[in-house]
């Protein structure tokens, strides 16, 4: 399997294990956004990925071209976090080769990610003066000499996935981790993605439910883990109030990438 | 969407719907065969598809290629069926095109093809004397003089995939027109299945089983259309005695591509 391979194969395995709370998992959809919204971006993005592996290339075109590619179905863009930390860990290989990447971004990588984040619905909070929409945000960026290294660190406060770009991905290596401790199969990736949920607040429902909503979140699933509360219907109350933890999904994505690179298998 | 995409598309759209009575879909699994093992096969067939599209190439070695490169899971060959029908599509673009490359194989397609099949687990009935796994077949096919489109002739009786090669994709374009036919989306493709299931006794189905259990099947589906028979006990009862469908999902993936090119919408 090389690198595009495993990209896309950690993409169509993240959505494919259940159940996962509030998330899109084989037994969920959302109203607009389905299982074959995720899996056709799964597919779609492939000469993205194959681009990066064979020629290398810039990450913030390979960010923009990728969300162009998979922002063509109504499901709005499903893997836009899931790209951020794809494309450097595909151009450089593996975690090391990714930091590597990000170290290397310039003033057009973060032109170009803006460009992405323009053809996207996602929001940067209201209070942002590097609004994606305002033109005036991309002169700011070349005024300042903004890399997109730069940009990701302005973003990490409010973003769990941006911060991969500042740490080190040091949560998509713990990921990766569990997944080797958690053994072989779909179960592992919902035990580590469980895990990542116990733990740390997801930024993605923080933005759209506030940053109670959640730590509630975070310590429902704490409690999952420890038998007192019961998995399905934790899922089924996340489902029914929208509360998405797509960011910890966005990190068990490079997480699963990482994990194939080093010999975890997802069949058994 | 490019033809290769169209084809991994069809693919996996067709494993996505359900219910799908007795195969593999979103919501059952097989023991040894799972969702993640369709798109799995889905996503690793991918340079075979491009390759076709791009460079041509020869329908024998290409389906070889594209066995080989999914052969490597444990949930066994789960597309050889639908390899043998999207390949020529691909490469001829759509049904007339598919009949040109069927036209146009060669010995060397033939044995090409003998080799995928060698690949596989798939059997092609006791009383064969082209037997896969004899290497004095492939003598007889040099001998002979067979063709791939004589090899799919010969084993059309009892092989209705096979049977597309020889009646110009009769079935192929009959489910492109009932997808066209009940709209758009995920319930068109259960809608098209259904019908075919109704109308056409599986091959995959009366190789394991006898052809009196395929005809059953086909008049329990019927009665499922005239709303005499529920379709989720249908659905139960097929996969409690393993009795899968798997030709007709194969017509339908090759029905999907068609209808794609034509215009049908599988987002809606």
């Amino acid at each position: 399997m090389n690198r595009a391979e495993r990209a896309q194969m950690a993409m169509m395995l993240e959505v494919c294990a259940y159940p996962k709370p509030g998330n899109v998992d084989r037994c969920h959809d959302y109203e607009d956004t389905r299982l074959e919204h995720f899996l056709a971006s799964t597919i779609l993005a492939r000469p993205v990925f194959d681009a990066a592996e064979r020629d290398g290339g810039r990450v913030g075109s390979l960010i923009r071209e990728a969300v162009r590619r998979t922002n063509n179905h109504s499901g709005g863009n499903t893997h836009f976090g899931a790209f951020i930390l794809l494309v450097p860990l595909v151009l450089g290989g593996d975690i090391e080769g990714a930091r590597r990447v990000v170290a290397e971004t310039d003033v057009e990588d973060a032109v170009d990610f803006y460009a992405a984040f323009g053809l996207t619905s996602v929001r940067m909070g209201e209070s942002d003066d590097l609004d994606v929409n305002d033109p005036a945000s991309i002169a700011a960026i070349r005024e300042r000499g903004m890399t997109l290294a730069d940009i990701m660190a302005y973003s990490a406060p409010r973003d769990m996935v941006a911060r991969e770009w500042t740490n080190g991905f040091a949560l998509t290596r713990r990921c990766a981790d569990l997944l080797h401790a958690h053994g072989c199969g779909r179960k592992a990736i919902v035990d580590a993605f469980l895990d990542l949920l116990a733990t740390e607040p997801d930024t993605f429902i923080a933005k759209k439910h506030g940053m109670e909503v959640a730590e509630r979140t975070m310590r429902c699933a704490a409690e999952v883990l420890e038998n007192k509360r019961d998995l399905t219907a934790f899922d089924v109350e996340c489902i029914r109030d929208g509360i998405n933890p797509g960011s910890i999904a966005d990190i068990t994505i490079a997480g699963i990438y990482v994990a194939l690179g080093e010999g975890w298998r997802w069949d058994c």
